[in-house]
């Protein structure tokens, strides 16, 4: 059984889950946190079931071997295509962002209809329609993959007319099908939470998973009796597939502050 | 010293290099070709000059393993980081994109005032700029990462209102610097073409590498004296580090008919 002191563990294809990370460390200052982005192999989102879970089983060993306490998938593409594998396989709670993220649109929505946007590989999985009717039978699901969020996000090309057109033009359908809650289901658009909220209008909630998973992962400390009952004294750990220093530059944009500790491990 | 009847490799980090292997095809019939897309780690042109070069070591791997004649980086940002690394390594004539794009450039241009526009990893290589100088001292060389290009060719959004307010916003500080030839410095660009010409307006040439590479790849096998001699009645094989399923997909859409032989290989 793991012990309260040991971190906290996260991973991402890339820099994405460090909306999640954010969450996390502001719900839970004294826990550790160890964050490793799959930086040489990003995206996941377009990468095939098989691939990414590969890849998924390679980033959890990673965090095994520092001594994790729970594996948190914080990639919605990871958490659709390997979250049960990863739960089957390894010794530890594992949580991922989906089931956190249908919670939440389930509570927000009045009209029982709710849009899902996402990777290709998130949406074509299936997961979270899958999650949702389990959670409220009776809803109605409208989906759209978005491909070029990730790429404007990691660009930092996230307001104006360019941006707002392909919102509109991704947006568009489910909106016309009465959707009242979005499900903001890729780490990476709570970026450009502006913008597709601009192209959805007032009176749509959109739903970033982020926050909720937050909020599972202290209810599973909790109830584990492993949440860290000492103020953490050091600030998270990344650990990265590619270069640091592109991480650096764009982990400071999804953070808002500088990163301090990044290392290259070698398994891409 | 390797022989006629053996094929001729290429790679890429995906489906762009198929645009350089129909040119090849289509000029030298006769050949033998193999063609591996590193489909799992795609894209190359946001990751760092290490990891590209060590991607690209382990696609010649493949290739060499596959008995080829010599190999063709089809891809830009690997031909940028990594060309001369695999010319030094492997005992094979080795062609890469840039220099023959950089030559058809410098036959093109009227006044002097070229652009290239590619992956971000490709123009801040300065792979281009380096041989454009090299070729033409006086030349003066406006670059532009355009890096929501990629996802829009594989999305197949490639006409249309947002394409070409991406087009016009990337290009515009070039056509201003009065550039009259633009370098499509990435594979994937062709497909754009029609799009990106728009934007240009009618007087800018618009170079693709492509054809430009067939033309030399005839001449260093027509030099070495191992051109085929005999019908290729075969068609070309491809390998692929993701699923077959989705590169039959994309593949389709830019060789513009379907692909007989995909497998998959296990390097990623």
């Amino acid at each position: 059984m793991p012990d309260s002191t040991q971190p906290i563990g996260i991973f991402d294809s890339g820099v994405g889950g460090l909306t999640v990370l954010a969450q996390i460390a502001r719900r839970l200052p004294s826990e550790r946190l160890v964050y490793l982005g799959d930086t040489a192999r990003v995206p996941y989102g377009t990468k095939s079931p098989d691939t990414v879970a590969r890849y998924a089983r390679a980033c959890a060993r990673v965090l095994l071997s520092n001594h994790v306490k729970m594996v948190v998938v914080a990639c919605n593409t990871a958490s659709a295509f390997a979250l049960e594998i990863l739960q089957d396989e390894l010794p530890l709670p594992v949580l991922g962002v989906i089931e956190p993220g249908a919670r939440r649109a389930v509570l927000s929505t009045r009209n029982k209809v709710v849009g899902v946007i996402g990777t290709a590989g998130t949406v074509g999985s299936g997961a979270y329609q899958n999650t949702l009717t389990a959670l409220e039978p009776g809803l109605r699901i409208h989906t759209a993959p978005c491909p070029l969020f990730v790429p404007l996000a990691e660009e930092g090309w996230i307001d104006g007319e360019v941006p707002e057109a392909i919102a509109k033009k991704y947006l568009d359908p489910m909106l016309r099908a009465g959707v009242d809650t979005i499900v903001l289901g890729c780490t990476h658009y709570p970026l450009l939470k502006n913008t597709i909220g601009l192209a959805a209008g007032p009176d749509v909630v959109l739903v970033d998973s982020a926050d909720a998973t937050s909020e599972v992962v202290a209810e599973i400390l909790a109830g584990l009796q492993i949440a860290s009952t000492t103020a953490a004294t050091d600030s998270p750990r990344f650990l990265v597939t590619d270069s640091p220093d592109s991480f650096a530059r764009l982990g400071a944009r999804f953070l808002g502050h500088e990163l301090a500790d990044i290392q290259w491990v070698d398994i891409a």
